[in-house]
């Protein structure tokens, strides 16, 4: 397929060793991660498939994604990528403990990416990375740099403490509203160190699960984002939901929809259907797309949805679940495949 | 619409007085339910309509489901129901502590069921209930009772302390499959007491979000229980989702077929798709029905997955949210409905 656009791709991760944040952090934190790392709460899931995409470690045998020269040369021009949302891996230091330092490492990666990244390609945008584990101090640092040119969306973890419509998370989205930044939420975590268990049934077996089920973290964010009226409170925020899967947005829709119709007694700030504040206000990131058998099937189920509005091609560049936009997605219509590929992210990050 | 066939009705709530189970209890726990009650642990969340359908009281002014007779009226001559599998609500004892005391509560109400239930009319097959705080404790009772003729099945309580594929659990599938009984999984108790979260975030503000995110525990147990082989150790076992929504599995078997064509290895007993050991073992009831603004949706998702050979009707009598026979999936095809309203069930229950 040819088309006469290039493709926006809105989960690009870039990664870093621990010790590239070292000159962006002070004392006592700097001693910490040049003795012990970053420390991350991995999640405790095994993927036997690894998680960087084979071919994608750069020739000075760095980690995969952490070559900035590199990744141009394999993702920008190689699958015609005009921009490249950099998510990174920091939102990952919610599931950790201290507030203080997720917000410093935060912080260290925020003027990293602006000073490493941002300035060596045209196609590199930003999304700086917040903690959710103290939200005034995440609002701080979306004012601190969340003016800069080249940031154009603010990430924090899925995997958190709570349900994110939860009133102590709404300075983030305060702040986030304020600097004109959509807020995407990226899972990755879930399961590790303090956030919740991956699956409202607590803690499945193997990665096949965790990674299955990944999407009920978002499906639960964004009810009770919804229902605790974030987007009545914060008119102008946008929120992505990156990697979430997709097709099970029309049957919660529905679902949550025909609940309101019952009990809309109980959240009466609400002034129209759920699923009209979702049509609005959110995004959806495609990677991993779920894949029917039949691949019509999905395009059906986008069209119940009228999903081609809330929907942003992503790669998930350098993991192991890639997806090209050679090979996802083929049996969109043109019009479609133009609004997913390209015009939604370009309106939405307004580039 | 009118039907050659009577409606058989997969999800009939019976209740009682705490107090009607005190003859079929021996001390100490008669003293303590004559006490404190039975002591449910409840979610926490408040339905401001009501748990019961309005008109659902019987005459004599007790429980809504308390009165065989009234049931019979309303419900079975009522909608022309043929069998209504009475679930009554004793499941919900799992999300307690004491593993001996949820035993012996599952079991005085086995015997109510039987002795002041079953015999009062040829429509009401029964459910036995059973807690898995203690699996073997679990299978010892269903070998106590699940040969009596007029139980059709054994139920389980949704809210649990892990995913129900977990191995403790087998003992219950073992059982249920030697006595030849279809197992249900019901909600109710969702984040109370000892279960889990009633989503994969956590806990939600409100009802409407407690009830919307239902699903999610039902996801969880099904990629938990196919992943973890339980239909592979106990291939004449079947499930029987009750309450939880059916329009989700759709996308749920997409995103789990294609993981698993990447993650097999790790699940190498499975020698099928995931999705086929779900058709091929599980049952949906459909009650509360998911309800697109376009009702044809529904049907078109229920295409989508083969979904007429995997539907039960049911009502959830005296439930607030109760769905008349009359009413729902109207857009079906005959043989689509003859099915879900009556044949998959006589089957399944051999009745």
């Amino acid at each position: 397929m040819t088309e006469a656009y290039k493709f926006i791709d809105a989960d690009v991760h870039n990664e870093q060793d621990d010790s590239a944040l070292l000159p962006y952090l002070s004392e006592p934190w700097r001693s910490r991660v040049q003795t012990t790392g970053i420390g991350y709460s991995g999640s405790g899931y095994y993927s036997p498939v690894g998680v960087m995409k084979r071919d994608s470690i750069p020739p000075n045998g760095g980690k995969a994604g952490s070559d900035p020269d590199f990744m141009i040369k394999q993702l920008v021009e190689g699958y015609n990528i005009e921009y490249a949302i950099l998510t990174g891996v920091v939102y990952n230091i919610s599931s950790t403990h201290d507030p203080d330092y997720a917000a410093v490492i935060c912080s260290a990666y925020n003027d990293y990416l602006i000073n490493e990244w941002l300035g060596k390609h045209p196609a590199f945008k930003g999304a700086m990375a917040v903690s959710t584990l103290d939200p005034l101090l995440a609002a701080k640092e979306i004012d601190r740099v969340g003016g800069h040119p080249d940031i154009v969306q603010v990430i924090i973890s899925s995997a958190a403490r709570a349900p994110l419509g939860q009133r102590m998370y709404h300075p983030i989205y305060e702040a986030a509203q304020r600097n004109g930044l959509p807020l995407a939420i990226h899972p990755g975590a879930e399961g590790g160190g303090s956030s919740t268990a991956p699956t409202a049934a607590g803690y499945p077996t193997r990665y096949i699960e965790w990674h299955t089920c990944l999407s009920q973290m978002f499906m639960a964010h964004l009810v009770n984002m919804v229902c605790e009226g974030v987007f009545v409170k914060f008119p102008g925020l946008k929120v992505v939901l990156t990697e979430g899967g997709v097709a099970w947005l029309a049957p919660l829709m529905w679902r949550l929809d025909k609940n309101y119709k019952a009990l809309r007694s109980t959240v009466p700030w609400l002034k129209k259907l759920p699923s009209e504040y979702i049509r609005d206000h959110c995004y959806f990131t495609t990677q991993p797309i779920e894949e029917p058998a039949n691949p019509q099937h999905l395009i059906d189920l986008f069209n119940m949805m009228d999903a081609e509005n809330m929907i942003l091609f992503s790669s998930d560049y350098p993991h192991w679940d890639f997806d090209s936009p050679h090979m996802i997605l083929q049996k969109l219509k043109p019009e479609a495949r133009r609004k997913i590929f390209h015009e939604n992210a370009k309106q939405l990050y307004r580039l």
